[in-house]
């Protein structure tokens, strides 16, 4: 028996069930449902915007609304760490069929709010329309509290480049689905909803570090665009991946591929990725290369990466 | 012939064609090519998102790319004169099909900067995706600069309403077109690009309003909102609303019609409508109605519309 679709419902209904009982926090002064959201900030404002079609990033058949709703937060709260900014505030933009069940609508809601609380954010407000694809556009705020933010552009010769959080995990978990089955289950609920390391990046930004991106596009795209950014070349030590169990057996059920081809071309885990000098590296970042002088590249242990490389979203 | 698509393009490359050589202002630590864009901000910052999507809101039949990039930044920003924040930055989030031409990209691009320019926003950054629908989300923010938001829910009895900006043009636009013309063609190119009244929202925050919002759903809809949030009733006197020339045309033509059922119910032409104690109304705002106590509705000298109301997005 098929539930109430969004056209049955009508979209203030539809908002009245994304936004009935927010919690709210000190800092908003205007919350949902007013022209604009208002809230206090502290120093400059870190914006990042961050968009999820379905069938481009997700799958209903693979994921479900709730798991959907924390991916859209948690993928745009992961940009606010990666400057060291501390997550404030999130708008959501959704498009949604018209024939679409409501109840999906409430329960992308519910992961939506969960994941909020997660990370910190508080859910401002949003707007709905119809569109033929389900569209979840997650724009997320922070500040800066005085601290100068951490770029791409900052990575120094004699810098060594430290991770913090999983690599590889999410293109595992999809390479599993894409042959049709569930498990191992960890890497598929990785793909499902990413764990960026919240917290870290103010951490990695007291720290010292010289320079920061959350890997989205796969660890050597993403050290691709530090390397350009800041006019260096990054080498990766593959002794210092860790391939986990998880991802070996994804890679020999694939036919006996190499696992350490999900750490280094996987995105969507939205790890965190920084450049520091070699004492400043805080507690839970692990070391995996180093920064040197030359042309902008990422090099593999000492020799470019014979193997796939980051996906584009077109 | 038809020129390269975003699929040959690819993402890297439309993102730049949007991003090369913008405008910056002193404000904006860190532009678009970031994790996020970094901007300076006076007081409380005000944010509202705003989704267009192909064929709901527009269709390229009636409308340029340029058109279409204009009335995303207009609509979003007309969201922050609606405070009486004051512009300061956008972001945009864009879908595209992978056959679209890339041409209509950049002239959509074109359309941004200029009407940026306009409102006096900072394009900070974006993201872009591939979907089946043209989906366009702008984000806009503001500050306050210690003022106080100017919210839906301050209207007195014994205020007025007063409007800044035009009513029904888009709406009598929309049925010229979705009747194959393309004249009177002042209310077409009203619903191709709308033109909010920018710098009124700071003007009629300074002056006093009590109450504001921006006409998107049209007059009765949108004085609808302000008299629930504010808990009172708002009468609209038809005799201070001056039906224009284009609008008589169009109602004619269409067998005979009230023309003022344009500037009740018809939205998206982003006027400004705020309360105001009776000596406060600044120049350039016509009053068109009053606050009395009761319970909330809006009616239409002294009694309820008849006609047709604001239109639902589902």
């Amino acid at each position: 028996m098929a539930g109430r679709s969004v056209a049955e419902t009508g979209e203030f209904d539809v908002i009245g069930s994304i936004i009935e009982g927010l919690p709210s926090s000190p800092a908003v002064r205007v919350g949902p449902g007013d022209d604009c959201a208002v809230f206090a900030v502290d120093g400059d404002v870190a914006v990042s915007t961050d968009t999820m079609v379905e069938n481009v990033h997700f799958r209903r058949a693979w994921s479900s609304a709730d798991d959907v709703g924390r991916k859209a937060v948690a993928a745009a709260v992961a940009d606010l760490e990666a400057m060291g900014a501390r997550p404030v505030g999130l708008v959501m933009a959704l498009t949604l069929p018209p024939e679409l069940e409501v109840a999906w609508v409430s329960e992308f809601a519910v992961g939506v709010r969960e994941e909020c609380a997660n990370a910190g954010v508080v859910l401002l407000g949003g707007d709905t329309t119809r569109g033929r694809d389900i569209t979840a556009t997650a724009t997320v705020f922070g500040d800066l509290q005085g601290r100068p933010p951490v770029t791409r552009a900052g990575a120094r010769p004699g810098d060594v480049v430290a991770v913090c959080g999983r690599l590889g995990w999410a293109a595992a978990g999809v390479t599993v689905l894409n042959r049709g089955f569930r498990s191992p289950r960890a890497v598929v609920v990785a793909h499902r909803v990413p764990e960026p390391p919240y917290g870290q990046g103010i951490v990695a930004q007291q720290a010292g570090a010289t320079a920061m991106i959350d890997c989205s596009d796969g660890l050597l795209a993403d050290l691709g665009h530090v390397a350009r950014a800041s006019g260096v070349a990054i080498d990766v030590h593959t002794s210092a991946l860790d391939v986990a169990e998880p991802q070996s057996v994804v890679a020999a059920a694939v036919g006996g591929g190499d696992p350490l081809t999900f750490m280094l071309t996987g995105g969507d885990d939205h790890a965190l990725l920084a450049t520091f000098a070699p004492g400043d590296v805080p507690d839970g970042w692990q070391v995996i290369g180093v920064v040197i002088e030359g042309e902008p590249a990422v090099t593999v242990d000492g020799a470019a990466w014979q193997g796939e490389a980051g996906w584009q979203h077109f």
